[in-house]
């Protein structure tokens, strides 16, 4: 062990809700040695980031919990203070994951060397670094924001937000950004050049977005989820992409929000694509000699479920938003002469 | 005007909830004269479909609402017994849009000529019309079933969701398919080879669907949204698709759902996909690329929210979660030898 004294800041108890300070405890621990191939590194600068909130709550998400006891997970910049590893020597800063503590061990494969000359050593754990690539490859993987589209995003002014707006200002989009304060608000419209700011805190946001996205919303770069993507999804347009990256509505929750939850969309990357027929007509030549085929070798049966005479179409009708049919509905309303 | 009396089924109120026999009125017109390049056609096969709610209702859709005293739209097959088109002859069979009437009089380009001697006449208003298209063209194209991958169906032994499940299996999926009675179940597993049928009337969905897809669920193909999305959700699998075509369980609803309405994603055929930075580590050099330039060139800037002191970060976390922080979060943990 090293003579230096490590604080850490452990997780005392899982928060429910909102996270209290009692949630926390400092605590002080000897400071390990590196082995071989690792390092020591005091810590400069910590991240925080809404993801922590997943972490420390327990349940399922897309990384491994914080065990009560153990030091909250985060990235970090620090400093090399011991080497045994070829690749770094003491005095070198490097981007790692030392969590909530003072000093921390780490093996240097998981390091990147910082060159501190080229940016100020805290930009790696913002814009040049995981929230920065987060705006950047969903805007623009996702997103697709193309010139003279609408992109609106949320939690605006935010280590995500603020990059994800002037992004899509590059690229031509007109820019909405939704932040709670006055002051957010200003910012992102003078100094980042958004193109309007609403305070969803003092503005009724859905006439507020009406009157910032007159022509609708093409993409939603959303942080949030809850009543933000609600009030948002009735002014999408046609072919809207919504990269789903934070439910920060969310993390603090203590039961379920009702209608279908979003999380495991986020977590397990998935997607949801409305569909409508009339934009596959390209696909029926290919659907056609398919099916038929599939039809006539008998690896695709068909049920059909007629009712007789025009006059039932209303009760047949009323019966299939209920499920009573069996088999496509068909009304017969009058002989078919080709018929058996 | 025709001699021929024309029974039209018309929209006499727009129905509130679950539609009554009294929304419908049953009318006889006289049978109007085909004008120049159109056709009088006799319906032998109107198909009922569920979009039709929507059209009934008189809210937002994808297409024109049909006004009160109008006859309700719908897909025919019928038969000419007039023509002014030099492509169609009397007797023959086409596909068109008669609606719920028995004589309507259409424009010839608006028309597909039918051959008996191919399929059953009413094969063209599903199995080889546009359900049998949105079953093709949604799964392949958007929920692109793998082999070996789980897919699950909603309204599965309805005109869409049999074709779905069936091509499904054709594609070497394992499928299940979700029900609203032991005869629909017994259906889709005995006589169309579905791997597992669940009445979701009877049986307990979230444990039936976990004993169905023991390995999760890589593609939902959505006919109904409400409970059932809801039950899958949290069982989807990394990367799992959802083609949204159907929302069954709000056509009647009188209430916006609870959670986000999900009806414009549908409509404007946009897409939700869930965002996590650790998948798109390859865009990380375009990224760091692109940032640097911008930043250098003053199109993007940056602000960070700094807290000093490792005690402070619960305080400082637990204020991000409420929105206190303003710009990117940091916590400096010990004094950065290379800051000014």
């Amino acid at each position: 062990m090293s003579d230096l004294i490590n604080k850490q800041i452990i997780l005392k108890s899982r928060p429910v809700g909102e996270p209290k300070e009692s949630d926390f405890a400092l605590v002080e621990t000897p400071t390990p040695e590196p082995g071989e191939g690792e390092i020591l590194s005091r810590t400069i600068y910590l991240s925080l980031d809404p993801y922590m909130r997943g972490r420390i709550s327990g349940g399922q998400s897309y990384a491994a919990p914080v065990e009560l006891g153990s030091v909250i997970v985060g990235g970090t910049v620090s400093q090399v203070i011991k080497s045994n590893h070829p690749q770094f020597q003491v005095g070198d800063f490097v981007l790692n994951s030392n969590g909530w503590q003072t000093y921390a061990v780490s093996k240097g494969e998981t390091l990147r060397k910082l060159d501190p000359t080229q940016a100020p050593l805290s930009y790696s754990l913002g814009v040049l670094g995981m929230p920065g690539l987060t705006a950047y490859a969903a805007l623009l993987d996702i997103g697709q924001p193309k010139e003279g589209e609408t992109v609106v995003v949320s939690a605006a002014s935010g280590a995500v937000g603020a990059v994800v707006g002037q992004i899509a200002k590059i690229k031509g989009a007109r820019v909405v950004g939704i932040v709670g304060s006055d002051d957010k608000r200003d910012y992102i419209v003078k100094e980042l050049g958004f193109d309007v700011g609403i305070n969803r805190k003092t503005q009724e946001l859905d006439s507020a977005l009406k009157e910032a996205a007159p022509n609708g919303i093409d993409v939603y770069y959303d942080n949030t989820a809850g009543v933000i993507l609600e009030t948002v999804l009735p002014q999408i347009n046609l072919g809207a992409r919504i990269p789903l990256v934070g439910l920060i509505s969310e993390y603090n929750a203590t039961s379920t929000p009702p209608g279908p939850n979003l999380m495991p969309l986020l977590i397990k990357r998935a997607l949801i694509k409305g569909f409508l027929v009339s934009d596959y007509q390209h696909r029926f030549n290919d659907f056609l000699h398919d099916i038929t085929g599939w039809l006539q070798s008998g690896q695709l049966k068909y049920k059909e479920d007629v009712v007789v005479g025009l006059e039932n179409a209303p009760g047949a009708f009323i019966g299939l938003l209920r499920g009573d049919n069996f088999g496509k509905l068909i009304v017969k309303v009058n002989d078919d002469p080709t018929a058996a």
